[in-house]
């Protein structure tokens, strides 16, 4: 499913191909966390070139169910959504979010925070949901420990990733063969946990590995951690990731630290902060971001980012916008939402130019510089879950 | 400004000239309170052939303030919608909503609900804020009493309505000569006031009529009465407005309302309801309201309605509507907004597609035996201000 096309350094582009269409790596996936990325239609996604979605398991099992979206032929009938969608595992949602949750090492059972029925995820339930879910690329169910867990916590943590992750090879070879269960074009990425530990991760990524799934992610990093920690994370994962598979930075992240995460040799991100700061009325550019409630913006006639080719800097002004956002009128949001989106699409787009064009240590630099205002760490743990 | 094209009784298909474009009578227009259709951008609104949109001096005025506007070469440019524009004067809200107002026969001195800044509108101030906003049809300043108002609260109402309309026209007049303050092209409607007295209606609309405004509005309607006070005050005032102008029903009103009232000879109407329902969950349809919250339609893979051409009927089924609307998914207001909207278009379509075959007898009586179960009349209420 993954073709290598140029690298420069440990910076790769590739392509991706699916059941639902091919796409160029280093690529960004809006999150539909609920089957729908918020307040964006599927037409507005096609137009800006969006190449894969990601979908939440835990969200879309609680609501509205399984068996609802089985009916509709998955995600992508559910939702209208042609293109390729991935989907995580419910695994980091489950022990982050749901509450009266007893892990074991067969999984995790929980209530539903929508009506209290009682549901249990583990590798081979999180298989099934994203069987039902017919997305592209499916996430194998692993233990994410918070940030501050200790050694043994840490530990246990990649056991048990390790574990379930064999139990899912064993149930994708066992429903492979019989026909049945699983989307024949559904592909499964593993996720490589271990804390800051080299030797956790090291371990976890190397038997990971020996399982030969389709991807590699790297999970336990955008959990709240500070940067330096999370960087460092993603530093000692990435020598011990199989080079001919695509990688994947789960939760990540701001446009600086995405150009910093490709430098790592990282091909695939998700991140909420495109949606999330625009219902906070802030918005990417290439100058830093721009508050759009701040008072000095409210006769301002420029859009929000000179040069932009999106239908909201295209259209309207920032004084406009502003209006809105003060008004508390939905098309505020949607019109920074879609500038928003469309900022990171771009910047895909440059940085896999520069990487093809072999300038992207250049670019790196250039691009930094550029983004500097826009290094809001603190968002960092704003973005999970 | 106002040619008749077709009549059917007391039915009239007509067409309106602006300055921003023509448009066929009876026409419908989607109301912008804020400089925003909710949720819906100019785009879609064109993509749905909206012919004319309302805007709302009253809150235009208070955020973000009229200067604003006016840098902005007003409405149009403002909020980037290039088709007509129609605003109210600002009176119906300053009367109804207003904190601390204090009414003389001047007009109303009122304080901002949002940073109590004193502010005042008469006849003058209302024709000044509209040129400042640059619609293509302003109306004048009126007195709009509740519709429980007693004979001589009446009667003092339309005395005063009279008067203002006086004022206007001479300040019209006056401002057009000098070049200045009044865009040229800008048309201006007077109101009828009256309530449910016929003298009083007779009085104000010949008055009215005999100052040769552009067109005519019937005001104090939708604004709490029975349907069958509201029908009635439109029979009374009708015969008295001059057949060559076109004829305006201030905030009506249901599908049904509005076939009955073309039948009256109303070429206008402009009505909260379409996006309103939509926040509620609710489409209309030629087979009723539809509530998409209910249960029943948890796995309908059927559009909101068969046959319909819009975005939200070609691309989703209730259930992923109403997933999103139990979500609380933005998208899912917009979409039902979207659909709403659709549907006043197609049915302002066929209506004059009927009065113009001849056939228009028929298609109200049909049209109402269809959208029957759509009568939900406590929604007048509902639609104020």
């Amino acid at each position: 499913m993954f073709e290598l096309i140029h690298t420069e350094g440990r910076a790769r582009v590739g392509k991706i191909e699916t059941a639902h269409g091919a796409f160029r790596t280093p690529a960004f996936m809006p999150v539909g966390t609920q089957g729908s990325v918020k307040g964006i239609c599927p037409r507005e996604l096609r137009e800006m070139d969006v190449p894969i979605i990601l979908g939440n398991t835990y969200h879309l099992m609680i609501r509205p169910g399984l068996e609802t979206i089985r009916r509709f032929g998955g995600l992508h009938g559910f939702a209208g959504w042609t293109g390729p969608i991935l989907t995580d595992s419910g695994g980091y949602q489950v022990f982050s979010l749901a509450a009266l949750r007893e892990i074991s090492d067969a999984g995790v059972a929980f209530r539903s925070h929508v009506d209290g029925a009682p549901l249990f995820l583990g590798p081979r339930e999180a298989l099934d949901a994203q069987a039902a879910l017919g997305s592209d690329i499916a996430m194998l169910f692993d233990e994410c420990p918070p940030w501050t867990a200790d050694a043994s916590a840490l530990a246990r943590a990649v056991d048990r990733t390790i574990a379930w992750a064999r139990e899912s090879r064993r149930a994708i070879d066992a429903w492979r063969g019989t026909g049945g269960v699983i989307p024949p074009n559904q592909r499964h990425f593993a996720i490589v946990q271990g804390g800051g530990s080299a030797e956790l991760r090291a371990r976890c990524a190397s038997e990971l590995a020996a399982m030969d799934f389709d991807g590699y992610a790297i999970g336990g990093v955008s959990v709240g951690e500070p940067e330096p920690m999370m960087l460092d994370a993603i530093d000692i994962t990435e020598p011990h990731l199989p080079p001919g598979k695509p990688r994947y930075a789960m939760g990540l992240g701001m446009p600086a630290q995405i150009i910093e995460l490709v430098a790592r040799g990282i091909d695939l991100f998700d991140c909420v902060l495109p949606t999330r700061m625009a219902r906070h009325g802030s918005a990417f550019t290439w100058g830093g971001t721009l508050h759009l409630h701040n008072a000095h913006l409210a006769q301002d006639p420029s859009p929000i980012e000179s040069g932009c080719a999106c239908y909201a800097c295209q259209t309207f002004s920032r004084a406009y916008i502003r209006h809105l956002l003060k008004s508390r009128e939905i098309l505020g949001l949607r019109l920074v939402s879609l500038h928003n989106l469309h900022f990171y699409m771009s910047l895909m787009t440059e940085i896999r130019d520069a990487i093809a064009r072999g300038c992207f240590g250049q670019f790196r630099q250039d691009a930094l510089a550029r983004l500097r205002s826009c290094e809001i760490t603190g968002d960092i743990e704003d973005a999970a879950p």
